[in-house]
């Protein structure tokens, strides 16, 4: 079998994942559909209105504690959405039991409880950890060992995990692409779209053919929402398009105000966490949230449409005809009572709860995604601008007529593409909702309606909501270069005190720099005058140098690091001078007492480098530091910390958040 | 105007060479609808067959031989398709005369007469090249010096201005963005997305707009190709999708034979032309192919349908029910006579004829692309297996029956979007035919066929088409890593024929130095027996110090190298050191004897360092060499030239063609 080329493999290896992925999908999407359905039928048991909300809450509560007790239980690390974390493993940074076996079996178990419960979360960001996973684990098994042996396929699978986690969740392929792509990656290597879009396929026809057998009991390929829409029965006009440019501002102002609840939501429940233990607790906040979302989701409180599944709610958005009955229509309506008391009415408080709903819901200690549910959210307030737009047309037909039939399930998708888009900071939240629905129909409408609305997001707030939950959580990731960064020079940010050591490494320097814990190699100059750089050497090398029992001591030290949860960067580029190190150390046990290895800085910067060179070499070599020269001479050192301070500083001017 | 943040300015260029190429799009169609109307025209008036054949054959040799005038006498560099020369500039390789205003002109008024003429070519190519150099152009202009002054955003913009020219040529804007990635790029900087995303979007709508205004005849933005499909009136089952998985075998080794077609017939061509000066005279040369396509393609030889402009041919192989008529459907078909004779037949001959004249017709001197004729030439392929598909689905209902009415139209776009993806290479092909047809219905089966055939493709030969041009055209390209090269190391591929000199600089040297003609730049090491590598200096540099005389022999040089057409690689990194560079010469000016400046290497390899990483930094630092360091000692050197010459000899071991 070894004769077989790796790349097979790895074909071998990225529709594995997309399959069994797909198949997970499928079983969770049906698990939590029976125990929606579950719900509705308990509370149907109390003709009470009082009885049913209690059964309806309880319901809410005792699903999402169990959620809550796996996630704090098994795997800590397997809660929100895995996202933010991604970033940093897709990017090479290894973080301790983030993709462990037990993270799996929460984020699986987890996510049909936490889903199933009805609070109002997401699969997508838990499921697209889910199977970035799973891929680990497929390439920890011995079939796979050829792939595993080289980091440049590692990165590959990886990567193509990512995008069939995506596919499989929504059955979007391009989409599925492109959104692991805006999520995970700062640089990314176009040879990877082959693999990315194998899994990508690979997942989506499972999930679609699963999902087509149990929902519609046949066969078949149909995606999450039917639509009839088609090029030869919708039309849009110009006029329209100033509609939609109008919501792309509406949904980019309701994006970053998703971004901002979510984002000093978690500062708020950190400071809750801090001054008193019971109210912090993440059992208790779970049940704030699930009686906030039992008032909000009661079939018999708001309506019945309140209490939709978000994809149900999203299809009645995208589908109905604005009578809100569909005469004919091969979709039917999943709630008959969105016209009850007023349409406006009913959607801004569908709009209104969701917004105050999700944002907070997604920061409990369970796997929780926000992709679906905001769609809705942005389907709502699309939808109302649709119907208002529909109305104007009626009242003066001279502006619209001739050409344009306003039809507000496209102001819906629309909507919806776009506040995702301006949530997440990404564009190919468009692509993935027409793939959701398998319409390309309003290309052109919601397009332009979430290029607009991730332009106000982003003109708005520095990062995506993804960012922000990494930068609050602390991970190590590296945000991408926008606004004024790139203007600066690596001599702004570079810090001159580098501690260093000349070739001769004498016992006293040695000495001096075993003084520094916090540093992983310290740089090799030829001597103390002319300071030229020639490499660097690692501190536990100047620890074997410096003799036994210090030794023991890094050791020591090394073991009060690896506290669980505990992020640790490591630097993969490391591992290549793996093997002339290996030679070093049976030539030191030979008994051959060796000059220690200086290892050669494969990246080193100018003072007037610009930022945005230095930060393209930090994302693609995966480096944690690097040293700037001046005609071969070392004056300083960039730290990936430092770039990561230095961005946020330059670009934070102006905007709301930072 | 100077407070204006560069980033609004990014989006003010953008938007203008969306806007801009958008409009040149529309009229450049207009136009060639008229002229193939004209060609019509002219034909009918002769009753006579014959006589109607040579007006038919006339028509097209007068105009292709126009297009080739325009681009022998204007502008060389217009030729073909310009996507290899794209894979050169947007990778930071100048090429001489490819961005000029004289290219831009033959690029818009050559593609009008190449097109026009009937000749079996496409736009998109051409178009994408065009747009780029739009924007090149817009960057010269005083408006936009703030982005012309950072190298960062021009690399944006240029990347930007590929999407807008994918985008406007078809009205594709996911798949727009997608394919200037994957034909131009190694490693995409993910916040180029919203630049790329809205130069295709402005490009599309403006596109869509006028194009709706002037062959519908009211105003809206429907797409290329109209169809009637939605998710609730087509579906696919299991089998069909077996078929579908065939069809992708078979439409990758179409997809290698036009590869081989079109890269055998350049070293065909060159060779004639070697041989013999007439019989390889372009214009020679483009009469035949005229006189050629003239046979395939007179309306009273095969058939109408074999004379239909690409667009119309894909809607009719599209959208065509079985029958071949559409009774009561939206789309009505451009060609009645399709069944006569054999249905079978008639797509057979229509697909043979374009199998061999597509690959031929864009090797001739005027501006010429691919991407809409192999879709009919896939589309035909396709179509034959649909059709075939519905005839067995008659014969076996049981096999197809209760879930699925087989729809060759459906086969037909699958066969297309496989077809082009396995010429070029890329996935985004798949995109691309959903956004001209609006339609995602068929999302399944038509991304199954594309990713077998590109894997087929990917199987059989090394590159894409556009690729093999380049590398027949001796562009200055870096291929992509594929196969085996990424198992190499540094030290397989470095040269240790190193010419460096010490630090001191010695006359001597230095005059040995200078006889290296070739160089641009020496290593400068600390001295001849440590070989510490310190920096580089520049050869001009070294003529500067060697003396006056030396200086005009340099320059005779340089002029020597300057013959137009000439291949001119620039290393855009130079730059950075520019402002010092100034500082250096005004002392020397003022009289200061100084050192002469030894730049930092930012880039250097380790002997082990995988070739995987050599290639990413030679793709992200743009740069022509780097030199290969053992602890800070230098042992060799990487150039461009070498590493590529590395990656064709390792990949290509079980491929036809390299």
């Amino acid at each position: 079998t070894t004769n077989i080329p790796k790349s097979r493999w790895m074909a071998v290896l990225v529709l594995s994942v997309g399959l069994t992925g797909g198949a997970i999908s499928a079983g969770i999407d049906i698990a939590v559909t029976n125990l929606g359905t579950a719900r509705s039928k308990l509370t149907a048991l109390s003709s009470n209105d009082a009885g049913g909300f209690f059964i309806w809450g309880g319901f809410i509560n005792v699903l999402s504690f169990i959620a809550v007790a796996l996630t704090l239980l098994i795997a800590p690390a397997a809660a929100g959405s895995g996202i933010p974390g991604l970033k940093c493993v897709v990017n090479g940074v290894r973080l301790e039991n983030f993709l462990s076996w037990r993270a799996l079996f929460v984020k699986m178990f987890g996510l049909v409880f936490s889903l199933g419960s009805g609070l109002i979360v997401g699969k997508e960001g838990p499921f697209v950890h889910l199977c970035v996973i799973l891929g680990n684990c497929f390439l920890q098994t011995r079939v796979f060992r050829p792939v595993r042996q080289s980091e440049f396929l590692i990165n590959i699978a990886l990567a193509a995990a990512c995008a069939s986690g995506v596919a499989a969740h929504f059955g979007a392929i391009a989409g599925g692409v492109l959104f692991s792509i805006e999520i995970t990656t700062s640089y990314y290597p176009t040879r990877n779209y082959f693999y990315g879009f194998l899994g990508a396929i690979s997942g989506a026809i499972v999930w679609r053919y699963l999902r087509n057998l149990y929902y519609y009991g046949t066969p078949g390929f149909a995606g999450l929402i039917l639509t009839a829409y088609n090029s030869t029965n919708i039309r849009f006009g110009m006029i329209e398009l100033f509609i939609f440019i109008l919501l792309g501002i509406i949904c980019g102002i309701l994006g970053v105000t998703f971004i901002t609840i979510n984002y000093y939501g978690f500062q708020f429940l950190r400071w809750v966490r801090l001054k008193n233990r019971i109210l912090g607790n993440p059992v208790f906040v779970c049940g704030v949230i699930a009686w906030a979302t039992a008032l909000a989701t009661y079939p018999r409180f708001l309506g019945t449409w309140a209490s939709l599944a978000p994809g149900n709610a999203a299809s009645d958005l995208f589908n109905a005809t604005p009578e809100w009955t569909s005469p004919g229509a091969p979709v039917k309506i999943n709630a008959g009572d969105w016209l009850n008391r007023n349409i406006f009415l009913n959607l801004a408080l569908y709009a209104l709860t969701r917004l105050i709903l999700i944002p907070l819901s997604i920061l409990l200690t369970l796997p929780a995604g926000l992709f679906v549910p905001s769609l809705t959210l942005g389907g709502a307030v699309g939808r109302i601008v649709g119907e208002a737009a529909y109305r104007w047309a009626n009242v003066s037909p001279a502006l619209f007529e001739g050409y344009s039939i306003i039809t507000p399930g496209i102001y819906a998708m629309a909507g919806a593409a776009a506040t995702v888009g301006s949530i997440t900071h990404t564009l190919s939240a468009a692509v993935i909702v027409f793939e959701i629905t398998d319409n390309l129909t309003p290309i052109v409408p919601v397009m332009v309606t979430t290029i607009v609305a991730v332009g106000v997001s982003r003109l708005l707030s520095l990062f995506g909501t993804y960012e922000y939950s990494a930068k609050n959580k602390g991970l190590p990731f590296l945000p991408d270069l926008h606004r004024g960064a790139y203007r600066m020079k690596a001599r702004d940010i570079m810090d001159t005190n580098v501690h260093c050591i000349s070739r001769e490494l004498r016992e006293e320097d040695v000495t001096k720099l075993m003084e520094l814990k916090d540093e992983e190699e310290f740089p090799v100059v030829n001597d103390y005058d002319a300071m030229l750089l020639v490499g660097t050497i690692s501190a536990t090398d100047l620890v074997d140098l410096h003799g036994r029992v210090k030794v023991k001591e890094g050791e020591k030290e090394k073991k009060e690091e690896e506290q669980p949860m505990r992020v640790k960067a490591k630097m993969r580029l490391k591992e290549i001078g793996h093997d002339s190190k290996k030679v070093e150390r049976k030539n030191k046990m030979k008994g051959h007492k060796q000059a220690i290895e200086i290892r050669s800085t494969p990246v080193r910067f100018v003072e007037n480098h610009p930022v945005s060179q230095v930060h393209m070499l930090f994302c693609v070599m995966r480096i944690t530091h690097g040293y700037v020269t001046r005609n071969g001479k070392l004056i300083g050192v960039i730290t990936r910390k430092k770039l990561r301070d230095a961005i946020y500083q330059a670009d934070k001017k102006g905007t709301l958040i930072h």
